[in-house]
């Protein structure tokens, strides 16, 4: 298959950050949360390098938020995860994968806890507007769900604080990894945290106000420019070296989270009340049937992974690739992939099943680096 | 912004026919419901001439089924949608808006009623398997709510019958509009509705088993080489044309469906039980505060609307154009509108700020054709 061009129409929703995008050049886009979501610059070999090296600035508006308000606000977001967030504080950044009556994953967001009655939830590829609506009607929750006018933008890369600081000041650098702290630009409070989907490091700023979107960008462009700041968007070599698990590509509805080594979310020994919580006791009594490991792949080129590639042992299907690259760092095919129970010991060879050949791997742990 | 790329990766899901698709030239896709839409073979034109002339193979296996089962599923699926479901008979195809408490629209599917306590929503973009499941969940209903191994294809235009006919047999002329039944292929009974998103006529074709879509399409395209039978998929001019409003682009939760010119289908004088009838109510009693209309724009040439264009008369902001393009048949430009109350009447002139230009336009009813 040819790559495809992109039909844009009003169903797909721009970004504030569209126009600085596409000024930037960019050559790809996928659609994320029915938004648009920059894929590529460059090439995927060259923002990997950049990324790596410099700061880029990513408009990742696509990260919706939920915000969920309201006397019963806590306890609808504990209900929709295992991770007990009973004792957080306000400020913290948590990862918090959200789980249905099965323990399937309906999403992986980021926990933002602004008050004790106020979290924004700033989701992965799924409607989870819907899902926490849905529950908060049905159980009788005296909250209010909705999507507010917030569009991340993150920056990532080693010059990430650098940049920062110049447009918010040295109190950037003090930001702890997964914290956040409202920061003033240009007179208006927006909240910056230190986290991002990349471990270059770096800072995510919820923007809050869709008219500011322009500035912020160019604030930030200006202020980089003998940084070599540059667009970027969420990496696919660069993550799967990182072992980050895309919603909806490597695990979705049909997985629990122990498959997906998400086992330090599952608080299943602490007294607080979610869905899923005897299924995933069940599951974490027996162990998961299946698990999320890394592959080393031989050779230098891999066909683009657009459907998941059947991985055998022995002759025996015991599992899939769902996202696999060539990392230039590590010199060969790196892949995610879903391996039956008894195929997850590093070191382990397999066979992988790509739309051009069969190609030898090796089970990997994760992250790769 | 120049045409760009769709970078396809694992999360956005193939379709059966993805294939078949691929070889017959698709030029660009959009994204629907994390799946594959084509949305443009040769051009949108010719797309567009060939559907009114002939008959096309529409892969929308994105209509994703929602599986609503059980004991409560009749009322689950009354409580979601204001249109009275309880006389419904099996067999039969119900348009259903899906409303929240508030009367925003959650999606528009068609609703199949498989069996008194057996459901499909073909629906439109959004993950109302999640609003369901939630609501399932919090309100204790006894159902199950998955999504199964459904993936509709469309025969589209006015030779669709004699198509159908040649693999179908001659019985699937005597469906009814907005009617199902289970016909033959190759020793397998599919589901067939008289029914798709376009005015030319036509079937969709709910094959609920991925392993014979190749099959489904060779042994239709076999079939029609006479008809010329050729590829296609929802076509934004014949669709403006007849006034087919998209979920996402036209309307979305924000809306009620007073607003989108679905009075009908809210049964306020039924004992149903539904969310949002309160709000739906106040609506019905003191008129919608906007509603979606045809806009007839001078000129022949249009920009695409990638996103939605201010209206204006004398000065002042009346709404917004939600979707537009030309009709080679009318000549001119069309669009559809969300205007404020006041703004509605037929042939009143008012101006479109296209990102190009400022043009004038005439309020129109809807269809178009």
């Amino acid at each position: 298959m040819s790559t495809p061009q992109l039909a844009v129409n009003s169903r797909i929703r721009p970004t504030p950050y569209s126009e600085r995008v596409e000024a930037a050049g960019v050559k790809g886009y996928t659609v994320y949360n029915h938004m648009l979501l920059p894929a590529v610059f460059r090439s995927l070999v060259d923002d990997y390098r950049h990324l790596k090296q410099h700061v880029q600035l990513w408009d990742v508006a696509c990260e919706r938020q939920v915000e969920i308000r309201g006397p019963d606000a806590a306890r609808l977001v504990q209900t929709m995860t295992p991770r007990d967030l009973s004792r957080a504080a306000r400020g913290r950044c948590l990862y918090a994968p959200l789980v249905d009556e099965r323990g399937g994953l309906v999403n992986d967001p980021v926990v933002l806890k602004l008050a004790d009655d106020r979290f924004w939830l700033s989701i992965a590829d799924s409607d989870v507007l819907l899902w926490a609506r849905g529950l908060a009607l049905g159980f009788g929750y005296e909250v209010s769900v909705e999507e507010p006018d917030v569009s991340p933008l993150a920056v990532q890369g080693p010059k990430s604080d650098e940049l920062m600081a110049r447009v918010f000041g040295e109190a950037v650098r003090a930001i702890r990894f997964f914290r956040f702290e409202p920061l003033d630009f240009h007179g208006h409070p927006l909240l910056v945290a230190r986290s991002g989907w990349s471990k270059q490091g770096g800072f995510e700023i919820y923007l809050d106000d869709s008219s500011l979107g322009l500035d912020l960008w160019d604030a930030l462009w200006a202020a980089g420019e003998d940084l070599e700041v540059g667009p970027g968007c969420p990496n696919l070599i660069e993550r799967i070296e990182g072992g980050l698990l895309s919603y909806g590509g490597d695990m979705d509805l049909d997985n629990n989270p122990f498959e997906c080594g998400l086992d330090r979310y599952c608080n299943l020994d602490r007294p607080i009340e979610f869905l899923g919580r005897e299924a995933l006791a069940r599951i974490a009594e027996s162990g998961p049937a299946r698990r999320v490991v890394g592959l080393r792949i031989d050779g230098q080129v891999l066909p683009s992974c657009r459907r998941h590639w059947p991985v055998q042992a022995g002759g025996e299907s015991v599992g899939r690739v769902t996202s696999a690259t060539v990392s230039p760092d590590l010199g060969c095919g790196i892949a995610l992939a879903m391996l039956d129970r008894g195929q997850w010991t590093p070191g382990r060879r397999v066979e992988v099943a790509t739309p051009d050949s069969v190609r030898a791997a090796t089970v990997s742990a994760l992250p790769f680096i």
